[in-house]
């Protein structure tokens, strides 16, 4: 079943119900948005997160933003103001960028009911992008199950149907790999601050999926014992060159990977190539806010905190990366621009 | 002022106290150790932890647990006890069998006032011991200073003297320097799952040294950007070949350290080098309750959980080993076996 049942993200007459991502994995709660200003703020906080449901967000976002006749000065505000959410995952801009070139040459009566059209579309494609990646990294997972008996796949953070419209980018081969009943279980990271993994680990739960759930920091131990054979992540934006920019954490695991000969592989639709941008010294890396650290509160007051998001993970040390046309090496992205 | 004014364990009379470091950083508050019991659950749940408090600690646990005259069955069962709490740091092996070198020549009737003084002779010996490190650590600093303006050291864990009787064993060199008035500014990671990289912020704050706090994710990105000119960490296990057991985490930071040419040093009282452990293979990796992770009351308690709470650094990554007698290269510790 399509996501175990669940929805990130659907229409509801002149509204967008999204899956509330603050709330998993303990309670089930979808919030309900009618104004671009709560879009924004979904993905701000992070209610709606993942590089392609972002994209998908913030399209939805365009649409709720606009009134019925939408001149230029207030699509360019809108998708500003959607824009500036958060700097790292390049789905956000493409998306947006897409629905400008969409709208901009319509007249303003006719902006709105495309907006909604647009949307739907790049909802539409995410889903399809994602199921072509799971199909693709299928055989990857079945390989390694053929050698282990029981495949055994690293991740980080949540890149699965939570993080995208449906299906996930690194856990779209899981969820292949599950429907053609392949032995396999998964090391899901906490990935702190924000504690994705305990989305991966509640997600896998629902489709059944056997996993195991350690903090970040025991990646290194994993790897080394031999007890990984395969590490999946998704991305939040990938340079012309390959470089990756995912989740903090991200460049660790592929470092312990690299030490231990363990394939590396990188999953994420064309959307997440961010052509313009020559490589990962070039990606803005998201710095937010100390609270979610959470030490604050402990006595730690006057503690300065660094709180970096996302860390890039060069080139030299992905296997693939996995898209919706097939594994590609990093370094041989530029045939992909459309 | 030593250890900032606090001290982590003290005899008063037939007691010892210990600072309760499951408190910190929220609260200051000491427990009361009378029994043997109480010191072996002092150590198993973190109340004194850090592998040369976790010694000491142990070492007074023997004189709390013999009675006026202790025959040979009593020591024995008390050590055990003390033994059985936590497997990797070795400093807890070392400190019993020195208890049982000394004790069991001995009459009865002499065991116990001779364990209080070993006990004290072992406390003493670690308060030099790091005293020393941290002199021999501080040039490190220093021309990291010299070269950066500011030296930008990276930590794992906590290995200041909350670890240790005082002084601390990373940290000692980072006090050193501070006193020194050298320019430095401490790079403090959390440690999940326990979160000890709080407890790193608190004593840093008490001595004024300039400190921030990460996630142990952002480790990779701070050292890609150069923001790190020397990483030094403590030790839980130094086996004879000079792979290094330390808190989970330390090997992904080494790893990252080597990629970006960051000196990687760890520091650690000879106490901790096992001579009989031929390599970090042979090193027992305690893995602990699934509840540090804390997500089985977040909707996931059908998640299975793997704990690791140590993990190996192999020796080729590690400039070098700060002790009391000097820097070793990690290949060259069998000189320093007494």
């Amino acid at each position: 079943m399509l996501n175990s049942g669940f929805e990130t993200l659907r229409e509801d007459g002149d509204a967008v119900v999204i899956l509330d991502q603050t709330r998993l994995p303990a309670e089930v709660v979808y919030a309900r948005l009618t104004h671009v200003e709560q879009a924004a703020h979904a993905i701000r906080i992070l209610q709606a997160r993942g590089a392609p449901l972002i994209g998908a967000t913030a399209a939805y976002g365009v649409a709720l933003g606009l009134a019925t006749a939408a001149d230029d000065d207030t699509l360019s505000a809108v998708c500003a103001r959607l824009a500036a959410t958060r700097p790292t995952a390049v789905n956000l801009q493409w998306a947006l960028a897409r629905m400008q070139a969409c709208l901009l040459p319509l007249p303003a009566s006719e902006r709105r009911a495309m907006a909604w059209r647009e949307a739907r579309a790049i909802a539409a494609e995410d889903v399809a992008a994602n199921a072509a990646i799971g199909q693709y990294g299928l055989p990857l997972i079945e390989h390694a199950a053929a050698r282990s008996g029981t495949a055994q796949v690293m991740t980080h953070c949540n890149a699965g149907w939570l993080a995208t419209v449906a299906h996930g980018t690194a856990l779209a081969s899981v969820y292949a790999a599950h429907a053609a009943g392949i032995r396999q279980h998964v090391w899901v990271s906490e990935t702190r601050p924000r504690n994705q993994g305990q989305l991966t680990a509640w997600e896998l739960g629902q489709a059944g999926v056997a996993r195991s759930f350690v903090a970040d920091n025991a990646a290194g131990l994993l790897l080394m014992r031999g007890e990984i054979d395969i590490v999946i992540v998704g991305a939040d934006r990938i340079a012309a060159n390959g470089d990756v920019a995912n989740k903090v954490g991200t460049y660790l695991k592929a470092l312990a990977a690299r030490a231990h000969d363990v394939p590396f592989y990188v999953a994420a639709p064309v959307s997440t190539i961010d052509f313009d941008c020559p490589d990962g010294t070039a990606i803005p890396i998201e710095e937010r806010e100390a609270e979610e650290l959470g030490i604050h509160a402990l006595g730690l007051a006057d503690c300065p905190v660094r709180n970096l998001a996302f860390d890039v993970t060069p080139a030299a040390l992905i296997a693939g990366i996995i898209t919706e046309h097939g594994i590609f090496p990093p370094q041989q992205l530029a045939g992909l621009r459309r």
